[in-house]
């Protein structure tokens, strides 16, 4: 039997009168939705004093939500710890990177690496799990929510700057080892004793990167480990419900996929205007974001789409616990109106709603689940729509979703043959020391990204360490951090045949943020057959042209040069200080492209990808191509029609083609 | 007998040798003033150790000044408390923003509730009052100095941070009105304790508004508190004086309608081109800083000067106490050169001090007060210029105030036709979720009074609940927060014929900062006969056009469309996500106007204000008129001469017409 | 014997193998080098815990580089406690201009005011003088590095905080005498205690001028003690040796002067590219720092330095104590790459390592010391540049320098005719109420560096204290505090037929920080025959017309005007609100430029230098000449080529012409 996309919302008994859940639930399920998500923030109300609980409002809502046909995802309330715990317990707090203490009063106000606010988390997870562990209407979980929103991956002070010096003592064993690894004895930055040891804040000048890169490490662990205790009661008291986490937009704040594993699947957090707002890679002009501004980006949205589907691919010991659900990624929120976050909140264009529904399909995504149901009426989200306003009445975005065809969209596999790779510890390592002002790792990756999505094609991200074998073309942006075994792991790849693209700063860091002493591109410079000759941060204004064939290409932010042994020059510099060097270099299967410039991107994987038998279609502004079980999805993004092949696309419009 | 205006002057007898305030008060006499301000910072030099009061300085210069034929305006001296003061109780040290402490070295430096300031308060104003509360020179008195001048209308820790629970306490009775009046289920922020609630600052993310909402009332409170306190001192001990205080240029630190109760007059300090380029709502432009920086704008003056023409007005119980001096609102400190405290201070323009002066009186002063005598010669505003240079000389503004021909501005009635309604609930709730970064309370607000003042209008600035009943239009750009109380208010007004006229995201909000559920309008639903159907934040760059009549406007900023029920369309949006939704409406006599743009605005208001029979006049750029006691005063703002109906108006120039 | 520029390198022997030093030695002696600076930040080797010396590494690497034939230059490590010492005293770490403690983890985290930090100062320069003083190998040191760079010249809380009113008392005796040197009765600001003073930050509003002023004062003595203690020592204990330090770019945290006192000869650190992006004073446009982002701007690294060839200048006492060393100034950090600090760092054009070599050479330098020998493979400074890439090979600059003839540069004096003044009081006077947010002293004073050096100019830059008795023409750009005895030295100077020229804010403040109260120019109102009649801050977009002759120029930025009393206008202003008024004066040899134009100023001091038989010349854009020894550098700071006086000069490129 085919299955089909899925649709949920995000519902709060707990902010309306008791009679609305029965209502609202009727409504839901005639709105064509299956789940509801509940409770991400209702810990104050589940245990309203320490100790004592309080069930019965939990009870009747979900009861209510069962007689409606809807069936629940209920959360662990720890992303909002009650004031009579914080006040009880302030050491629960965290420090911000100013060393200042994060106050009560709004939500994620809590130290990961805190003894007692684990136990509380232990404690509440057990309660709801005993709970509604088994309550024939809830068919997931949803960890805590969204890790590391509003920069709380990590706090700088209190419980977790006194749990980093153990955690170094275990990665390192001796102080020797940490000084040597970190490179401590620039500026005598040597420790005798692990108490010494201190978060990489308020500093006179800009801290040692390695010992920024240990911190992120240190945060992303306890993140992890955060998890696994709430994971691990879940599974014991709630046998058959899958467990996932929303996850955010190009989130820096913690290892991905390190936090990811023992989960059942992926979900995610999707707002297409306020992610080019906010969340944007510095790449995106102010004319590309108000020309987007009621759509979002096509392929900002839908690199977070592939990043979050291929999130646990490849990852052993894992895969669904649950059943009867959908086991694809969900987007566990999706905006259906005006978000209230970002420095401009416009209105999403008619049609939006739907086209983001068909694009998170079209990438992978099993369930979309709007956010929220209806439009909060009381503190910090009244801003933000639902698809209910404020007055119970559907606003556009329930116009839009009850105009969705599921049948449209089976589920199914996303047929790309190209994989693009990501790892935080490059993120990390590269925005520690970005060089130039206006670059950074998210910029350049989504560069490559873009490129891709231009030439019409489905786009794997996956993890370096993932399984590649089945990949004619991978592209690697922005992997400034490569260990020894991924080098080998890389040979072996071309070797068996497999085309790999790297762009600029590749492999010139090792694991412990330091250069190679052999120079970039260190364990990979027999592969890549060349050493790095310079490398250029460009001013806004400097440019540094490229010949590539008849084009020539100005590059912007970053130009790096080759001195070859073995590979050959594509393309070279001309002008400037890197005049006649070469820009662009392959050796055997292998390519490197030393300088930023998206056109040029784009030519040189056009024709990699042709040389392997990938076709590519060159798409104009906005218009996109995506795939899915023998489907594909074509979209304008455009506010305006746009003629392509033949067909007139109307603005903000999709069709699901045959093939 | 006709009263005309009176000049003053603000001096400063400590900074100078024992001789000058002979030689001063002469001059002052000379050049045609009345009054002289005296010793607002001067505490450290009337009680120059704990209770060691040396009052002969003072004495002296009063007395020279009274020789001169000055009458004298005293202060207490409570915004400057001393060394001695903040090292023995540094518990009086406010808190700023970021939780720091705000230290002793400038000025402001104590928080409005410690009590141990209040207690010092109360006893250095009793002290001053007893010294020369009935000395014959004395006519009036000022308390402090600038209300919240320096962001110091709050204090963020401390004795404000102390006082804030039992406040809420007094407010709210019990924790569960207080948790439901906040809305503090979202986010689990109920409070289990009156002490758990602290300031709304170093939050992990934006706070509740309604903690904001509140905490700003509860810091107004205390202004008014600790202002009562002084004036009973002095109404005690001085008996026949006038008590006022001198406030700020678009303050939003207090509630000025409340603060200023108790009060005999209002009074203001203009600073024209350090308002233009360090107080500006948003929406001035950069060009318009630049037309107008040596004379500052003229609808940014008019706006302070009616704004605090009106303050007392209607309030019950009020009015003058003293005897012998003008009653009316007085500009305490009036630029006369250029200001120091700006990122540039322009030098007026020659007639700039003529020019405001003139309207200041039309706008309803009684009394203008330039600051300063002599120009500092030493401390943090030694770039401040006064009448006279540092070297004793007259500075330009000396000149110009030597031309003034006092018999041109007799005093008397603005009769102004149109009210304009501002609110500082509706400030401070409109600006804790602005939702668009380029809007604001100030910003709508001013928009609909330039607007008016476009069209040659005299405009009373009122409080929601003063008697609106003498109006023919009643104009309220940015009500977001109306109480049920004040919507039957306004349905009376409508009712009794008065054109009411209304702004964006008007009664979308509760006294207690959540939305109305039945959505915006909330309680003026009926009246309106409408409802909210969408709203839009416009990013730099994106518009909304509005089709109304033959005229097409762009929206920047913000645009909202209505669900008619009862009132029509005057002005529907065309194009975008609002294309053919309502855009200006009316009900009656009432007009809602959804999108911001200045032309649509002034072409709405000017067909309302023809049919109630109030002539209009569309007036070029810089051009303004303004009337008073029977006479109109034609200014020309621009730095270049204008021609207008058959006269050429010289630059910066103004002519007082009969009528 | 004609002696000729020498050259040496910066290496850091802790950093790699010890093998290394020996190879290194050889190629840096192959490359033409002759000193090589070691151990600046190597505390942590000499003394890996506390009291326990590890000098075998150190010996045997200033061994190897004897052995190879290079001489050395040690440094104190006092930049770099390490952490050990921090940990135990926590008391040494710093304050920032926030209140909060600068913590350990990258450099020059201490309190120059902790007394336990002098103390373990004065035990690691004993313990390595001791140990390597009298080493043959050794010719010099240099004390910590670049006093104040981080902004660190001030603490501003700990040792420093509870210091300083111990520094006050000591400088006025009594409370009475502070109070009215600061102006403390404005607002209060007055003392009964000297424990009541703290550093003058996180007040409410702006700090008293003359606060900040003797705040600065007292943290430059404190560096001066500091330097001095460590000068003491090893002149003790190694004799023959020269001491230096070396000083940064347009730094503002210390008085040079002063610190500069008992070293044998200056030194600083040039980093062209980088002073561009990062230090350059407000005047510079982005497009001026786009074309010259390759290079960096010519005048600003001359006007450095000028600045460091001057600064011993006329100090008695003071000169060479070392012997067999070029006793000029040192470039000790020459950038020979990309650096790694601005926030873009592109790579340096091909020939500007030359051009900055010929450059220091012409403007008086003896020594230029590449920074750094080898790219650092850890910490920090991974992304900057050396002469040795990470993989050792040879960098551009390496290249570069081996291609540079020594002989070509001569050893000698520099001709300047022309005396620029500068002065720290007046600095930090000034920009402590700059009042235009675009001006600085700096931005004033190098303008008229760059008209005179666009007029073909060498010029010394000097102390307004020093010997001046030998200039035709002494330029004063920014004296903004001069004292009366300064006043004096200036009417006996402009007596004996020097030509002296001051420009805006000249004279206005007395040196406790206060105006002047018979206004502007003070003590020197005689002198130059006017007094000041306005001042205008000008916002970016209006500028002020000036007639000068048949010329208008456009003022920016500032404009000031004066009443004559003995001087003549050369230059009026034209239209705004100084129309008419005197815009330029003189009065016998003394000339005032009251209005910010750099063409003005250009061509006004043209006529002066004319007129005293100081011939000009004008060059295009980019083009500068310099004058060393006999010889004249003629170069091309600009990327393309120019044609001047029939020459082509290519981009980049300087020749070496004689006379
Ligand atoms: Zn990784
Ligand atoms: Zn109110
Ligand atoms: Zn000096």
């Amino acid at each position: 039997m085919t299955e089909y996309l899925q649709l949920a919302t995000c519902d709060y008994p707990e902010h309306v009168p008791a009679d609305r859940p029965a209502i609202y639930a009727e409504q839901q399920r005639e709105l064509g939705l299956t789940y509801v998500r509940l409770a991400e923030f209702a810990w104050s109300r589940m245990e309203p004093r320490p100790g004592e609980f309080e069930w019965a409002w939990l009870d009747e809502a979900i009861d209510a939500y069962q007689r409606g046909g809807m069936q629940v995802v209920l959360c662990t309330p720890t992303p909002t710890p009650p004031a009579w715990l914080i006040r009880a317990h302030p050491e629960i707090l965290p420090y911000d990177e100013q060393g200042r203490v994060r106050e009560f009063g709004s939500r994620r106000h809590y130290d990961f690496a805190s003894p007692i606010y684990r136990e509380h988390s232990r404690r509440i997870t057990r309660a709801i799990a005993e709970r509604y562990g088994e309550h024939p209407a809830v068919v997931g979980w949803q960890t805590d929510n969204e890790w590391a929103c509003h920069n709380t991956g990590r706090s700088y002070g209190g419980a977790s700057a006194a749990a980093f010096p153990a955690w170094l003592e275990a990665k390192y064993g001796s102080l020797e080892q940490l000084n040597t690894a970190w490179g401590n004895v620039f500026w005598s930055m040597e420790y005798t004793d692990w108490a010494q040891v201190k978060p990489p804040i308020l500093l006179v000048t800009e801290p040692n990167p390695s010992h920024v890169l240990d911190y992120y490490r240190f945060c992303s662990s306890l993140i992890a480990s955060f998890q696994a205790e709430q994971i691990a009661i879940l599974r014991e008291r709630s046998p058959g419900r899958f467990v996932t986490h929303n996850f955010m937009i190009f989130e820096s704040g913690f290892d991905h996929y390190e936090v990811a594993k023992g989960l059942d699947f992926v979900s995610w957090d999707n707002y297409p205007t306020g992610m080019l707002e906010f969340f944007a890679p510095s790449g995106q002009s102010d004319d590309i974001k108000t020309h987007f501004a009621r759509t979002g980006h096509p392929d900002l949205i839908g690199f977070n789409h592939d990043l979050y589907r291929g999130m646990l691919k490849g990852q052993e010991g894992l895969g669904r616990q649950g059943a009867g659900t959908p086991s694809g990624p969900w987007v566990m929120e999706q905006q259906c109106g005006q978000v209230n976050w970002a420095p401009f909140n416009p209105l999403p264009a008619r049609g939006a709603v739907q086209l983001w529904t068909a694009q998170a399909w079209a990438h992978g995504v099993d369930v979309v689940s709007y956010f929220r149901w209806r439009a909060a009426t009381m503190a910090q989200e009244v801003m933000h729509s639902g698809l209910l306003r404020h007055d119970e009445t559907p606003d556009r975005g329930y116009e839009e979703v009850k105009a969705l065809k599921l049948s449209d969209f089976p589920l199914g596999e996303v047929p790309a043959k190209v994989a693009l790779l990501h790892d935080y510890d490059s993120l990390w390592l590269y925005d520690a020391q970005k060089h130039s002002a206006s670059m950074s790792y998210w910029t350049q990756t989504v560069t490559y990204y873009m490129a891709l999505r231009s030439l019409g094609l489905d786009v794997d991200i996956l993890h370096p360490d993932a399984d590649l074998s089945g990949y004619k073309v991978v592209v690697a942006p922005a992997l400034t951090l490569i260990s020894a075994e991924q080098a080998r792991q890389f040979s072996a790849l071309a070797a068996s045949g497999t085309r790999l693209v790297f762009g600029p700063r590749t492999a010139f860091r090792t694991p412990g943020g330091e250069t190679w002493s052999e120079g970039q591109f260190g364990p990979m410079s027999d592969l890549i057959g060349a050493k790095l000759l310079q490398y250029d941060s460009l001013r806004p204004g400097l440019t540094q042209s490229v010949k590539y064939g008849e084009g020539t290409f100005a590059a912007t932010d970053w130009a790096e040069s080759y001195r070859l042994s073995g590979a050959r020059a594509l393309a070279s510099y001309a002008g400037g200080p890197l005049d006649t060097q070469a820009a662009v270099i392959r050796k055997g299967h292998v390519t490197v492209i030393g300088a930023h410039q998206q056109e040029l991107i784009g030519t040189v994987l056009s024709e990699i990808l042709m040389n392997v038998g990938i076709s590519v279609e060159t798409l104009p502004d906005g218009v996109r191509l995506s795939r899915r079980a023998g489907k594909t999805l074509l979209q304008n993004w455009n506010p305006h029609p746009v003629k392509w092949q033949g067909r007139l696309l109307a603005p903000v419009s999709f069709t699901v083609l045959d093939a």
